[in-house]
């Protein structure tokens, strides 16, 4: 499922608005307010549901963490080439509430890279961003982890964060997205990160836990494809 | 899905030959030769095959590994609650290519069974194998490292650690079964390791890599049905 | 240097006020007390301080935490070979805030034992106390986490916890001693702890950050000692 | 103890070589050989022999690692403003046998910093090398570690790494200093390292289970400071 930017990236984390059936459901409105609206809208099932979803949808599915090792002998590691067989499209590295070596992110992102799998990793600061992005993972996900699902958007707090972030992956390499999370949740949020220089939104409980996630998302979507006009 | 013993129970690991459809595969010629020998045979598919397998065969599936986190902004842990949601009827815990630290191997037991989901802990030596059956899981699998993946089989390698694990974990709580693992690979011994109190048998390579898998899992399965005459 | 029981080990994590020439200062309190009243006191200063302190000393010192990996190729690993040769009398493992996999407490343990070292294993419930009891360890130490440095002591707070750990840990090896530790900071502490059947406290806050530490542990060692009256 | 460049940093490891008094002798070895030649030497004893060497010698003294968090209830934690108590210089962050969490990698030299500890991060590979260099730490040391202990310099075998991370770092931060280490043993590997634009070499078994300590640091010393010339 190719990826284009600017990408809505959709953590369903292990709530259990997003388990089983629900998360299945949740994939499909994503998908539906993708087709509507033009917006590339990703989603990151559940580990567990990842066959439940990817094989149902059209439109990109991501890992919520992938483990480097090769096949073999690595009980309860989650290999690249098992995602590939599910049909992921793409992997969340690093995430603030998964943190890993910095030695594993390298062989991580390059294991996923040599299978076709996209990689996002996840940095909490600027410079933890630029480190990343020496790796050349497709993405940069910038969250400042004590914004996470705290209603308050990184890209009015922090918009110094999001801005130095940018400046510091891409002068590493041109080529790679930077995406911003944390507290992301209306349509406003997303067009403040936008304007930030970010090309997506990482976001979670603001989706996973919204009453009315239809509604949300495609807010989220229409300002996102209104700010590319 | 209800587990009987004696058990065999297989660990599908990371391996290539146990990923995908070939995983589906192998879980349909155990389900298969266990209704050939009235034998229980589980699985233990990759974790992003957990979903491609549970729902499509009528034997137990069991999880690799287990994060005892509740559903929450966990973002990458195996919830044991998305377990369930896909038809998952056990999980392994604490392997030895995935130790786990002391209190989560507790809160995973716990959870796992508060919500119906068999639990098998592993442990290396007999005195681990002692200190995990504190938690009161179902079985506990013992299996010394230095023999997994040798063709070595511990019941006949090490008969001593086989049966000293069952009794002090018997000691603890009779209820518990205990499993032994590392190099099983025939019938025989299997038939060494029932005679030394145990009720099943862990293994992974043995089967998985087996050039005829059927007829390797029903030399098992055989064995332990006449041990059990 | 021989540890007695009933003991008193207090743990100086690493508190400002326990760093460095406070740290030795505060072991000499610890020291003049143990003379004054006769009962053991033991300290567990800041790794980097172990040879600041254990020298010049008159009471067992033992190290916050310690690695189960031979002396060899292991930078930054705490060696119990390390510990011994730096005066060092035992080792505290698995402490709440340095959690262990179950492996390498056993690990620890045994080579601990074999160089002479004392080992006290930290356990967050009584069923993880029974469960550390299998590798024999000298003292077993009972610590309920929500009560570390809350102030409300676990001897009254929580007696059933305390005296189930001493029931279960004496039934798999009557020879190891339970201490008790959480919210301890008075001789009525202490004394409702001894009453229960444990053999000492483990304690930090109550005694390092007190206004007068000589006083504080004064109280503790006098109701120590009167109870075993 | 201010540090110099080009540097020879001495990683004690946990060898029983090194150990105790033995690390105190081979520390004043250094401080002799660093007087005659005039290069800088720099030591990182066994954590717990820290402060038996720091205090005792006039050369830097390094810690095998350091965690980044404050004083406080960290039980079993290396706090940087421990080993500044200690009298200690500088810390090995991130060595191959201690690999780190990225966020941690970057708090760790944040805080040392801030407290003017001297940091050396660790890297793998030459894009770890840039990858870390974001953190601005005084030095990167590039460490393949299939060469670690392996007796074949680093130097000689693969010049492409050293030269490569010297590049890569350099371009994300001038200021910082390039170390190479992995199979380092003699005056003719620091040359070929220190044309390859490094600063100075991390080296362990080489010095620490040499048959003559003495000569062998002295052959290293000279061939860095003839190279200076």
């Amino acid at each position: 499922m190719s990826i284009r930017f600017p990408l809505i990236l959709i953590n369903f984390k292990t709530y259990i608005e997003s388990m089983g059936n629900r998360g299945l459901e949740l994939a499909r409105i994503a998908e539906e307010v993708s087709e509507e609206t033009g917006v590339c809208i990703a989603v990151a099932p559940h580990t567990v549901d990842l066959f439940r979803v990817a094989p149902n949808v059209g439109i990109p599915v991501f890992a919520q963490h992938v483990d480097p090792d090769p096949p073999g002998a690595y009980t309860g590691a989650i290999a690249p080439e098992s995602l590939k067989e599910a049909g992921v499209s793409g992997a969340i590295i690093n995430h603030s509430e998964r943190r890993m070596r910095l030695d594993l992110i390298e062989d991580a992102v390059k294991r996923c890279s040599s299978l076709g799998i996209s990689t996002c990793v996840c940095a909490n600061t600027p410079l933890a961003g630029r480190a990343v992005a020496s790796f050349a993972p497709e993405m940069v996900a910038v969250e400042p982890p004590e914004l996470i699902g705290s209603g308050i958007p990184v890209s009015k707090a922090k918009p110094e964060v999001v801005e130095g972030s940018v400046e510091l992956v891409k002068r590493v390499n041109e080529g790679i997205r930077v995406l911003c999370g944390a507290g992301i949740a209306s349509g406003e949020d997303v067009s403040a990160a936008v304007k930030l220089g970010t090309e997506g939104v990482l976001l979670a409980s603001g989706i996973v836990k919204a009453k009315d996630r239809r509604g949300a998302l495609l807010d989220l979507a229409l300002a996102l494809r209104d700010q590319g006009r």
